[in-house]
């Protein structure tokens, strides 16, 4: 195992009603005023939101709203909630909703404590010194965002979805109430299983070292997420699978499965943050489209590895066949596993592969990710 | 799974040479005075002593030495520490040391804040409310004392071995090194693989539910620890085994292998301390004479589990025949797995049975676990 340190001062909080307890986890913290994000509306019709408002008013903790939060969150509603947070002196921000409502607020947080631009600290430009204390409900289970320190955002204008890693961000307090995450549609539902096999796999098959123990812990993850994803097909209602799908979602980018690597890069990520900037299409439907196609060009570099992952997780031999397998489960549960499901085709290759490319230099994969690379990816994908 | 909430504050700094930092982690709390707990006078031979004295004069921090802490730490020695302690007016504790040596000052640093005697919170008299900071560099992988909440001491003259479990002694920074634990005999690496598959099995066997989620986990600890015990018995100086073997022992008792489980108890670990307490025997090799003859008394009352255990863990098929492996392994690696290999025999039961019934009283399990259970337990271990 490589050398590494490792500190996740998150208080997860997990369970059935949990989330009315929302406002005395704030007063813990002697919070008085808080921004409050959402997405969409719904919230208020499903009644989450009076619950959320009768929690922080029973503990005298005042809010500011923020909805219209929407999916692969955009940079100028960021910069709405720095303002709002700035101009109404909030001690915190609390997100009820999913990873890019929790996204949102960790870069409105960070923004908040900043007197400069939030989006240097995506570009690099700047390092997160401070940020507001960030506490969240978390509707949809995917991205692991309610323990961790990323926050992705796309700025409109130059179609960039970048990210940013701090430990500033890492949420005070996350609650995870399984049963909130029943609403959840089951378009969505396969769409996240989709993102957290690619969470899973990213460094599973990128490293340069890869401790065996972690491997393990990665096909726990992976294995739970393919077996609660076809029960909870079958009956949206079965609790125990939703709460062991969502705390997979957690474990799976925590950082625990990262530990003691060496060298992983998150290679499916970088291409699917293209489709998701130029067609804006769901996160977990472009990784499920991605992930075949890079398996199919990167899997002859780490042979031994994809025949394990065939072996471990589908009683398969090959790696091909192993590829072939994950292929054939995200057809089976119906998330996209090709471009032109997107409506997209070989005419827009180019344009994705110019932005994937610019993701690829920024992130230092450019001499491995070379506008041939990333072409000869996606036409694997069309 | 069952509602929980987690928390764990403990910085992990793993790998090569990380104990020389243990002086500025320290300093990065604004510490200047510790107790310095360590167990034999081997860490001055070896020259860990030195080099972490060192590493605390660089920065300024100044330290009173509490040496001499044994196997199966005593009440004794800890309120020598808790008197220095609080004589010196230390700032904190740093443990340099095995499970004992840790726990002996988790125990002494939630004395130091106490005015009472710190035996209370040790029978439930008291609750902890506070407790200096801990640091620690851990030379023997095993209990899992460097990320958890728990510490274990037995009072020697009662013979009671019992145990805290507080939020305020999680250690502050744990530094594990896993080449420091290279100079681990052969005898203390295989009883410690025996302590870290107690851990392991505990939940996973008694649990009244158990997540799939967590068992996958469980069985990733423990078919770590199987393989690479195997390995460092092979080469002591495969640091990658080292390592794992490492991080499986931390895992397998940092609280994340009991999230979401419920009606979890410690029977194995409420048998053995009273043969610790007792005969004075080392806790991993009592856990291995434990333990097989606990499975084969209890293994009806969740059959499943244990055909579980016999396929992932050992490829067979039945219960039975799963108990029967994992007592083959321990002879294999040789560790004891019967208690006349310490010299204890039938005229002995009675005494650990009233000893041991005690400790079932204290925990609630004095219903399930009669003298009668117990003496039938102990005539499988003989």
């Amino acid at each position: 195992m490589k050398n590494f340190t490792y500190k996740n001062p998150t208080q997860i909080v997990f369970g059935k009603d949990t989330h009315q307890s929302i406002g005395k986890h704030i007063a813990d913290s002697k919070i008085k005023k808080v921004l409050l994000t959402y997405g969409s509306e719904r919230i208020k019709e499903d009644g989450l939101f009076d619950i959320v408002i009768k929690s922080l008013e029973e503990h005298n903790i005042a809010y500011v709203e923020l909805g219209g939060i929407v999916s692969n969150p955009v940079l100028s509603k960021v910069y709405e909630g720095v303002n709002s947070a700035k101009d109404n002196s909030v001690d915190a921000i609390l997100s009820v909703g999913g990873g890019s409502v929790l996204d949102s607020a960790k870069a409105i947080a960070a923004g908040a404590l900043y007197s400069g631009d939030v989006w240097d600290f995506f570009i690099g430009e700047k390092v997160i010194e401070d940020a507001l204390p960030i506490f969240d409900i978390i509707t949809l289970a995917a991205t692991g965002s309610e323990m961790n320190t990323f926050a992705v955002i796309t700025k409109e204008e130059t179609n960039q979805k970048f990210s940013i890693a701090s430990p500033h961000v890492y949420p005070r307090v996350s609650i995870i109430n399984p049963e909130l995450q029943k609403s959840v549609s089951q378009e969505y539902l396969v769409y996240s299983a989709a993102d957290i096999i690619a969470h899973s796999i990213e460094g599973y098959f990128t490293a340069t070292y890869h401790p065996d123990i972690v491997a393990k812990y990665v096909e726990a993850n992976i294995s739970t997420v393919i077996a609660t994803t076809e029960k909870l097909i079958e009956d949206k209602n079965d609790y125990d699978a939703r709460a062991e799908f969502a705390w997979a979602a957690t474990q799976a980018l925590n950082g625990t499965t990262y530990l003691g690597v060496q060298g992983a890069s998150f290679p499916n990520h970088m291409i699917e943050h293209s489709l998701s900037a130029l067609f804006n299409v769901a996160h977990g439907a472009g990784l499920s489209v991605v992930i075949p196609a890079w398996m199919k060009w990167y899997y002859q570099q780490n042979e031994k590895q994809f025949e394990r992952f065939a072996q471990n997780i589908f009683g398969k031999k090959t790696a091909l066949e192993g590829i072939e397998a994950l292929e054939s489960w995200f057809n089976k549960i119906g998330t996209p596993t090709r471009l032109s499901q997107f409506d997209i085709h070989e005419s827009s290759i180019n344009n994705i592969v110019e932005n994937a490319y610019t993701n690829a230099q920024f992130f230092g994969l450019s001499k491995i990710y070379t506008k041939e690379v990333l072409t000869e990816i996606l036409h694997l994908a069309l």
